[in-house]
């Protein structure tokens, strides 16, 4: 070994896991103390360069998720101003560019249209009353440290949801590409249905509007970075640049409207009035009868979101060493969402593409953040009369391109290759979305991922072992050439024991004795136990009664130190008979074996 | 060691683990044929001793569990017939003792009462309804091998569920025990309220009628055992003996009111006519919207009546060595209830105390239960004019004194000491049967238990590893004095990886890289690693580009020959690149160690 090592010990040599310091930090819960009180005049110029851009990349994608929402235009830019500078404080994300994302304006489209508000001043509540409850649950989750229950959304379920979640929202945008007046619709093959039926009343030139917004944009996203490279220009520029698409598209398909005067010639539907100024200050409802209303879409819509948000910090954090504290993100997000609620918004997220950019254009703190929402209300005091002519059929089209990464075919090939069980739950959920709804489809599939992990841990592998050769090693009797005694019945478990197989474990085993009549001593080698809780020590004791009764002697091999503490805390092991209890498996055969035959 | 020793290989010298027989064997599915076909003359005396016996018992209990469940004492008889004859032919337990059961009367009860039935011929069709649902959800669940699904009801739950069931049946018994006429009420603290404000109501002959029978019903149990045993009796007779304490105080409690006039002269509350002859034909409803109706409390009871009978069965069978199969066990009570649906019952269980007095006397096969059967079914012919007389207070003093059996002060007191989660649950489960409700207690209980259980497995133990002294073993960095090399990062994970903890690794894997800025390798040692699913999977896959990002080159170690196997299937193996994987810990580090510093 080189000098490199070091003979550590009290204290390591590393840094313990997951610890956080000792004591009270309040750079903890205020994250920006952190980068605010050391800034840096370098940290200047990339959290500037990076807040201007993501502001270019903001304005038409708000819009268009607004769109998609079910709301005004103007409610996406309102969620990127508050949320932003919020989230650029309390976030431990230096680079996560939260506001309007695909996913969540789709869940607030559901349950906007699950509440059928009547009127727009009643949508606009349900949005800010969806954004209050999603911010409550999130940061009530984070205070509490509950941010462990999102890995319950497996990789698979999330996967079957959001590939499902991209075709409903495909649908919801055909009346935009096509310019056929769709009905809202609980299914989105109704949508479908209806628009095949209504063919004949497509709108040829929004249908242009939409194709060359889509081929415009596609070409920003793969061809025009080829380009560039060409060019010979640096991958800080490149990057940015080809997230331009949206604002050029935007520009192109207002200057077509206007010029050509679209609207009333071939009744191109606009964004029309995007009322100019900063965001109102709005009440969200405190009725509790509408909290219980909206408090499962809520819910899905702070788990999703945070999931979302959570993978991308995670992702660009891990590039710089940084520290992402998944606690403190939702309080970040959840404090975002509740001042989404106060100013007019809906509920906020962190999104995939502008998060990348923010990354790649060098921002370095917080400070990015609130310079993206500073420039969003700019646009909104005095840009607004500019988007009157911006066609709706651009809006679809940026979402469109959009929500094709969120196909994801990979998963699923990978899952059925590798575990029928996730592919299953894959399916389940994928189909369960596009079948019975997209908050249902969730619930289903997190239930179906869990039935098959309860299902998998209850039949944990048990196997009869024996002795290698004339070593001290002990296997798997069906796997190796062993020696065994016929009078002593060794079996290993490879699981804690806790109640989901705690059962199993006495079925195994009382049928074991039943199967084999001249076994005198049975063995539980406990090498692999990290955990035994009431149940399984239950289990146990009825199982030490149930042998004796059965003229069977019960001893214990392998069982580990912290395991043996805790039994020795509550008496076990005296009940049990302590010289029943062997360090090792070869120490109980030796002396088992040696014993004389009842 | 002696030559009892057996070099075994294939096939092992032990029957393996879980093996059922190869191929179809139809006495699986039909257990009667494994006695029957093999009768022996000599079983017939301890079957017949024993089948005597528990009909003598099962009389008066059938009664008084009727007169629980709120339906005629005659619906106690009935399902004392056919179910017992089903079971004995199909059940694997030789000696269980099905019927009416306490628990599953409560919820009968608890039924009923949600369904509010009007009349009693509404209030039957009711009770055979739960019946018919709650074998076919038992006979689904055998059929589907869905059996370990009861594993999910821990024991901490059980424990609460059951103590807080038995207060809440002793409550109910109230009324008939001081000669109350207290309402029914959905909560059991309203019906005792009732009793205290109309104290004064109290009927003393009721009263007096009841603690004597309560008097001597505990006499039996505890004080007459030490006597018959002082005279010399054998075992086999004694326990008996103090089971006919019920049919005691009936014989005794008839006696008293009809030879008293005690129903004219002190208004005593009696059975009343019980209508003679064999149970009759019905059909129950088949109508869906009753059967969703009842769909909560029939799932309960399947499930809670399932693990009252599987446990009595295990622990009497492993007494003899004799094997149980919890899936037929489902098949054979399901069809048993479905039994009880057409003859006028309510859903059935084993019961404990019925059980080991029928393994006490004896009883050998099935034909035990058969015998009790034909004995009950005599009764209903002959007997039914002598319980006319026979008083509700004598019926609702066997039933309490059979719950206080039901009270488990042992379990929360180990579970406190023992693990705080598992008495958590208990008092959770307990509290919400008191103050909520029977069924929504045991979901929260449920709930709350696997609850608490994701939310241990999601933390898995993880530690820091180093070398012990010039050993190859390696060990936490935190317990023993070890040797590490800062440049190489060693994480030994104690648990499978699966989605509920793949995103906690990557938490402390990210974060063990950002707090050691000098690590340049991070080796996760996999020797607990029995299982990686897809999202642990693709938890790897990131991890392995966001420390490449990092600067941090990713190994594994230890991988576990099955879990290589999955890996190598998807082509994991050269994505993560092979000359990255070492076969032990003590490998990587001299590999790393020896390598030049980046």
């Amino acid at each position: 070994m080189n000098e490199g090592k070091v003979v550590g010990t009290q204290p390591a040599p590393f840094k313990p896991l997951g610890d956080q310091g000792s004591g009270f930090r309040l750079s903890r819960y205020l994250p920006f103390l952190e980068w605010l009180l050391n800034y840096q005049r370098a940290n200047l110029s990339g959290d500037l360069i990076a807040g201007v851009i993501v502001a270019v990349m903001l304005v038409p994608q708000s819009m268009a998720y607004a769109l998609l929402a079910g709301l005004p235009a103007q409610s996406g830019l309102y969620i990127s101003i508050v949320p932003l500078v919020i989230y650029g404080l309390l976030g431990t994300s230096r680079t996560l560019a939260v506001g309007p994302a695909a996913m969540v304006s789709l869940l607030v489209a559901t349950g906007i249209s699950q509440i059928g508000p009547q009127s727009l001043a009643e949508t606009i509540l349900v949005a800010i009353t969806l954004a209050l409850l999603t911010g409550l649950i999130q940061l009530g989750m984070g205070l509490f440290r509950l941010g462990f229950m999102v890995n319950f959304l497996s990789h698979p379920v999330l996967s079957g949801f959001v590939s499902a979640a991209g075709i409903v929202i495909a649908a919801s945008q055909l009346k935009h590409i096509l310019g056929i007046d769709i009905p809202r619709s609980e299914h989105f093959y109704e949508q479908i249905v209806y628009a095949v039926e209504h063919i004949s009343q497509i709108n040829f030139v929004a249908l242009a509007i939409s194709v060359g917004s889509i081929g415009i944009l596609l070409y920003f996203r793969s061809g025009l970075g080829a380009l560039l490279h060409r060019i010979g220009l640096a991958e800080g520029v490149i990057v940015p640049l080809t997230k331009t698409g949206p604002l050029v598209v935007v520009v192109l398909g207002t200057l077509l409207v206007w010029g050509f005067g679209l609207r009333d010639s071939a009744g191109i539907s606009i964004v029309g009035t995007v009322p100019a100024g900063l965001p109102p200050l709005t009440m969200p409802s405190f009725d509790l009868a509408d909290w219980s209303a909206m408090l499962p879409v809520a819910l899905t819509i702070a788990l999703v979101g945070y999931m979302e948000s959570i993978s991308i910090a995670k992702s660009l954090a891990s590039k710089r060493r940084q520290k992402i504290d998944p606690d403190q993100e939702l309080v970040a997000l959840g404090t975002a969402n509740i001042g989404a609620a106060f100013t007019g918004g809906y509920p906020i997220a962190g999104g995939l593409s502008r998060s990348v950019v923010n990354f790649t254009a060098g921002a370095n703190t917080g400070l990015a953040s609130i310079i993206t929402a500073a420039l969003i209300g700019l646009t909104l005091l005095v840009l607004t009369p500019l988007f009157f002519y911006l066609p709706n059929a651009v809006l679809a089209a940026i979402i469109l391109v959009a929500v094709t990464k969120l196909f994801d075919f990979e998963t699923p090939r990978h899952a059925w290759q590798y575990n029928k069980a996730d592919a299953i739950s894959l399916g389940a959920t994928f189909a369960a979305v596009l079948l019975v709804g997209i908050e249902t489809g969730i619930l289903v599939g997190a239930g179906a991922a869990l039935a098959l992990y309860l299902w998998r841990t209850s039949r944990p592998h048990v196997a009869i072992i024996g002795r290698i050769g004339e070593t001290e090693h002990f296997r798997n009797v069906l796997r190796h050439e062993t020696t065994t005694d016929p009078r002593v019945l060794m079996v290993r478990i490879d699981e804690s024991l806790y109640f989901p197989n705690a059962q199993y474990l006495e079925d195994v085993l009382l049928s074991a004795v039943a199967d084999n009549p001249a076994v005198d001593h049975l063995v539980l080698v406990c090498s692999a136990v990290n955990y035994i809780d009431t149940s399984a020590l239950e289990v146990l004791r009825g199982l030490l009664h149930e042998l004796r009764d059965a003229g069977v002697t019960f001893h214990l091999a392998e069982v580990k130190g912290p395991v043996m503490d805790r039994l020795e805390q509550v008496g076990f092991l005296d009940e049990f008979g302590r010289d029943h209890i062997y360090l090792s498996a070869h120490q109980a055969m030796q002396t088992l074996s040696a014993a004389p035959g009842q």
